[in-house]
């Protein structure tokens, strides 16, 4: 299989140039970094998962730049602007036309992005856009569960380029105002935030103070109330029904029945337990409902020697009580009990 | 490695013609937007999800619309059409015939699209199918639930085209009739709709009136009612026989039995609570069944602590009652219940 | 950037000539529709699930045609045939040689397809095979669940073509016999079925008749009997013995045992309740084993009230029964449910 | 859009002859089947799924055959072999020297291959080497479950090459010794098996006997015992707990005692077998694990049977015992129940 | 379709000098291993999942080497570097220049990798960047669950090239420090470490000692302690308030509410026991949790035993106590429990 050597070099050479024909434009301004403006709107924040700490966000990304070069694409057209949509954007991406890949720092795998387009106008104004569905998460505080505010977080950087070649400049945060329930039905938009900041890490160069270890990234932040009223009347509002019953256990004289009431009522309790426990991350501190359930545990629990403790002094049949000590407890547990309450629903308001 | 100019410049030149070539047709009519009729065929509406107000859609959309110039890819075909399928659809998507990218506003995540078929017919027109799978979300409302119906909806925009460019004319829907339960089991037609409108955003230009900002949409509409009848022999037939049975207790004359049926009872309607929580998602509002079972829970509540109080006044052993107050209660709870369930389900009709 | 305007045309030309080249064969035979003969080779069918009415196939599909035009492929070669491999393969179908693409119509999402093979034969015989994994549906009739037999369903059609151009001919469907499990361990095989119809559509054309709405189907179809072992042996005979058990609240005199038993099993009834809602989908009629549910309710229910009944004529010391009412039951209730058993037997078998 | 005759000649040239190049070569042995010897190094079996049958497979696949073509391609270079990665490999296969497609028999969707490597050496072997993560499947044997075995199985084939031109020799397993849980923590290797066998389909050509329809298979097998100690501690133990304390209730005198104890463990026994229904498949015949169940059913239900009965023969104040039954049942219940177990634990041995 | 051989020649030449031309630059060193210098940032590690000893690495990997061949992809630029993004990155690895493959060895399947980077500078220096997500598993001791500390792993090896030809050198790991919660709310930062291991196989030659089976490997390692708040308040504090409350069994004289509170208390243990069944793997050790679990059970037991053994010596009324049996077990068991308890607190620190 021979042949002539000229011909294995032109091919050769093919493969070369393309690579650099493709190459050599990347940045054309070394002094300058690229400045970059930013608009994120929300479509629709879903899936939002307390257990796992992540919501999934449908949305559109459009950056802007200028880059003198690009006028070039539409010499020959007597148009505005020249759209390049899906693969004929990626193919615009692999050609000579510098067009950086940006990241989302705060998500769980890839965002899956169906549809992008590339708008080169006339004035060399290049505009990028995507739609994308992405996993993010972010820290949640739940200690105040359900009655808890969170803050939903999208963070941008370049990939490849530090904040010398790119910075972001005004980036702008649109939500479907008409399109009411984007956040989902049990969430109350309070306020959102588009800002720009520079984070330094220490992992491409090892003197800290490296230009390499310094990038620019946008953050858009979205603060929702959880509206609780699912949790109110779904958990709150049976404990409080069997915390209450529970207390009937010093009207009730027979002993056998106070103490099988104080038993199923601990069961009860328990299967709360398990229920919050499906719908929290396992959280090294306690939530407002936990505390809930660990008081109704206590109380229930007292309440139960309390009884005991009662007929160990007054004998099994209380009818004429030494020590009324079962009056005592039905106003004491009651009382103590909305204390508690009261010091938990105020901790919520500090 | 040294090589000719000219050679490189060939190259540099082929990589830059193709973008130019495929690009500078994109839109022949300047003056007036590009009418585009579409039709969508439901296959099948499946994994209706009611917690993730969610339901995957399986279908077929056809867009048609005119283009002259499309008329080139038949002329030496002695045949009325030709037919481009799948990989050889892409890549005609890719060449310098316009073909606009069509994006689903409703949906989570990108749609599967197993198959496509352009068609170019003799007289221009262009026929743009695909079979998609697509998982779409809307705002359900709840508050009849298990009786209530519910509206899916599918909406499209074009990606990268505003109102001036492209508009939707004549949408059609079009479901299997033979093929009966295209909504699953549980779901009965009520009827459907296709209409266009023109939706504005203010993301793609800061003056709110831009042209750049209106945008057509074409919304398909289903709406459907839930066939009640899991709901109804699964959680209302055996809650109202609980319920039913709760009022037993004022027939009973022994204390320790009252209070122990009362209790296991109330253990009961907490797991029918848990069981209603895993089928909805978590609503701000209180649902059909939610009431149902609030309703249990208060009157199971009540019915303990009625029972008390008859045993505080009337002793341990009511042989000799002083107040016949179990004869009263044994009415007047049935009573009140049979009451406020009407109102409920007064309250489903308006 | 200027150049040559006759490479420009070369590269244009180049462009066009490839879609030009490779669309004008399509279909070489305008008189007679093209005939597809179709075998089906299921390795196993996997994750029949119940709740969403779905099923995982494991199988071949092998489509058989004749085309004249093929021969050429193998001029060169001196085998008796020539074979194309997965990404080979992809790029034949992609060249000039007409390879239609088939529909599963039953399938919910893209079918994953590891291994594709065409072979073209010297006597212009082309074999197109694949393996594919494909999540069916179908609707089940539960009716007589666990006792129930279900029919597999794969459909399939010309994804372009109409009945015009391809019908199929000739539809087999091979099970893997050696391979006894095909169908899971809970499923027995009654007997299968492969035909051809003419499926009419309304959506191709907007008239009815029109040739355009009518393709050509192959139907698969596998009847299964299920294996009710499990749920005979997992939830009615623990129902059986529950409600016998139940029966026992006539053999006891003392009220409070009778009470607390009957409410204890109508907790178990509960769990039961719940138990099978979490295998079927959520019905608008009842299965045999929800039937059997919900007359467990009632007997139990009813027991309790029969016990009411007694203890509120015969007083709390039934020594000297008045009327022996729970003599009667003790009888009546076990006689009684046997025939409501029977009856429901009966109609599975009807 | 004219061009000349000959220019488009030589584009249709291009595309046709790119495929005769490609697929002229692919048997080059036509009296003798190519003979390829396979390694399987398993780094890692994970996610044994006992309710599907499935495991998922972490490993490396080593085809080795020698192909006297491949030697030209590394003609140039002075090195012992020539290795291709990945997107080269894929490039390699897709050229025109043959590599075979293999599949996996027993697997459930496509295996993941992240890596590929091809290695051409200077003697002409190929060394087709891929890292692959496969879900399999298996018939799974739990009638001794939890102290049974299982076999793991690979199973592959040629996907397109019966045994006349591709048979497989010389199988080989590895298994990561060093790597102690290569099976998870829960099971124990037994042994391990590769062997070659010729499996036989009807489905390739009519006649069962035409060499098209047999197959040269390599069957992997590694046989591995569960550790039980997970269900013995966490479900046998607390079984054998309540049924030793179901016969308490012999001891105890109390005929309301007796009945409440023996339903609260019957509504025990219940939840231990919805337990047991979530980690096995809905088996049509009944493991170790539900034998033992099932038999605790039975003496609760026993026991409940026989205080009733001594209940009505011997009065409701068991003082002067008639016939002293409960005397009996406390020896006869547990000795029966412990030869039942006996028995059971002997059939485990057989 | 005859052509001339001339052309044909020149295209069979174009698609085999293409790979020739891409080959045989591989490996330029063949004294000395190419030196590999890894860097692995990790961003965040989420999922933790304990069941299946899982979690996911949401991190970014950099590998540095020197190929002094590189330095001709700058040549023309005036510019230290030279960047390739994404779809140019993995352009560049499938042209000539020689960029190996890396693979995750304690990976589950393949990874995400949504950005690439490679960075060539002029002192032949290449950099190549991976953002990454990837399922990584260990082996876990939950002995000491739930305060146990993990260690998670990250292992890489060169997929296709030995320790002759490719060693690791100067492994580095960073941790967001300033991004406090990078391992989840439950788990506190230990330690890290990154080494170098030669990992020998016996699977790529037949001769152990064969230079074909070894490959170098970087093990980077996190230690993490598990804080165990949740465990501690969510099961151990419930159980431990189970248990205390089921000592209250001695205090009560009526033996009905002994046995009642009992096995209603053995009931609850049931339940916590498939709690810690649902958040565990089924490991055939014990772990802390569950030996509290197991002692719960067994003291449970012991106490119905006890108040049956008082009953039977004492009878049914124990006014005048002939052995005051229960005032022992009023001390006797709690004594034991908290004896068993500070014991396995103990072996937790050993």
């Amino acid at each position: 299989m021979k042949f002539p050597k000229s011909i294995l070099c032109i091919f050769i050479l093919f493969v070369s140039v393309q690579l650099f024909a493709r190459q050599h434009h990347t940045i054309s301004t070394e002094k300058e970094p690229l400045e970059v403006s930013v608009n994120l709107r929300i479509n629709k924040i879903y899936n939002i998962n307390s257990v796992q700490e992540t919501y999934q966000i449908d949305g559109y990304f459009m950056y802007t730049w200028k880059n003198e070069e690009a006028i070039s694409y539409l010499k020959d057209s007597t148009a505005n602007s020249i759209v390049f949509e899906n693969d004929k954007a990626r193919e615009l991406i692999n050609s000579d036309l510098w067009i950086p890949a940006f990241e989302l720092i705060n998500v769980q795998g890839s965002r899956e992005v169906p549809n992008i387009r590339i708008e080169i106008y006339s004035d060399g104004i290049i505009e990028y856009e995507e739609r994308f569905f992405a996993t993010c998460s972010t820290n949640m505080d739940f200690k105040k569960f359900p009655f808890d505010s969170q803050v939903y977080q999208v963070a941008i950087e370049a990939f490849s380029y530090g904040s010398k070649k790119i910075v972001f400049t005004n980036p702008k945060l649109f939500l479907e105002k008409d399109h009411e329930d984007y956040l989902g039905e049990d969430w109350e938009f309070v306020n959102s935030d588009a800002h720009v900041v520079t984070k330094t890490y220490k992992y491409m160069d090892d003197s800290i103070n490296s230009e390499k270890n310094s990038y620019s990234r946008v953050i858009f932040e979205i603060k929702a109330q959880r509206l609780s009223g699912y949790y109110e009347w779904q958990v709150l509002f049976p404990l409080l029904i069997i915390i209450l019953a529970s207390f009937s256990i010093f009207w009730i004289k027979e002993f056998g029945s106070q103490i099988g009431v104080g038993f199923t009522l601990m069961l009860t309790v328990v299967a709360f337990n398990f229920y919050s426990a499906s719908i929290l991350p396992k959280l090294p501190y306690n939530t407002f409902i936990e505390y809930v359930i660990i008081v109704g545990y206590i109380f229930i629990f007292l309440g139960i020697v309390a009884v005991i403790i009662n007929h160990r002094i007054n004998g099994e049949e209380d009818k004429g009580d030494k020590i009324p000590l079962l009056k005592y407890f039905r106003y004491l547990f009651p009382i103590v009990y909305a204390l508690i309450m009261i010091v938990l629903y105020m901790s919520l308001i500090v």
